[in-house]
């Protein structure tokens, strides 16, 4: 897994939407492009503290490095908590920096979307490092509820939409499977 | 990574739609599933052939097992060429084996709503595997195109939709990144 050379121009991406499969997109295109020697950075905004069955992966990846911020729950407190704004804004410090280092040519930040749909991040911030990043970094962002301002700003978007689903609610995810 | 106790309930999800990220869900849904130490086999529909990132990936991870059919090209030929139905009906054939046999708890089909589409496996067939399948089995099907009788069958569907995309025709996928 030499390094390639760098991306002659490297996109936005966002994965949004209601339905499956946006972490795991992701996650699949990190490990994609770690395959081919990129150096990638994974920030997980607001799933730390809790264990996720990518991170068993990730630490086998030498050109993929993963820190997961928050308190491993899901914030469903309106304004949040303000221990979660410290924990998203600290992942978002790490976030400019290592998009701005240029060093990585692929920065996932997952589920920023959520943090920034519950302003614990400032949307201008982020279209504001979207709009400043090295040209051949490749940035994915994802989670529910893509501000109208981060669409604008990227590059390529898709929607996740739930067809079908099986679980009533209450139904607990699946270890391995969901998480 | 010890093996765990089987999941109680495999589903069957489908990732289909136009938009970016079906196959790296199912890569990511994969991987995910092998670091709880789940056995996991992914059997791609014709993308064989061709040097694909994910496959640097999963050659070092030891429950993930992974075979590509198909001749590393789009079809698009209908009918579609006697060899590609071929590689089609072979790879089905291990998707039955392998599905039937029970050692996997993960079985992914990556593309074959397109080997669907375009009639080179019938749908009845898979209808069939998906019904008869072991319990504890996790059926991942991806592709564009999935037909009503997938999606009446499967448990989870989302549908990636495309809200944005880059590329004037013609402008090459880029390595790392689209494969």
């Amino acid at each position: 897994m030499a390094q390639p050379h760098k991306l002659e121009r490297g996109l936005v991406q966002v994965y949004t939407g209601n339905g499956k499969g946006k972490t795991s997109a992701a996650f699949g295109a990190a490990l994609r492009a770690a395959g081919r020697g990129f150096k990638v950075y994974v920030i997980q905004f607001v799933k730390g503290g809790f264990d996720y069955g990518e991170l068993h992966i990730a630490e086998k990846i030498p050109n993929l490095k993963l820190n997961a911020f928050g308190r491993g729950k899901f914030i469903t407190e309106t304004p949040p908590a303000q221990e979660d704004v410290h924990f998203a804004q600290e992942a978002f410090d790490l976030a400019r920096k290592v998009v701005e280092g240029g060093e990585y040519d692929m920065v996932v930040l997952d589920e920023i979307n959520v943090v920034l749909n519950l302003k614990m991040v400032g949307v201008d911030e982020v279209v504001g490092l979207i709009k400043s990043k090295p040209k051949h970094v490749e940035l994915i962002l994802t989670g529910r509820y893509a501000p109208a301002q981060i669409i604008e700003a990227a590059d390529l978007v898709t929607e996740m939409k739930e067809i079908k689903h099986p679980y009533a609610k209450g139904v607990p995810p699946r270890k391995g499977i969901e998480y």
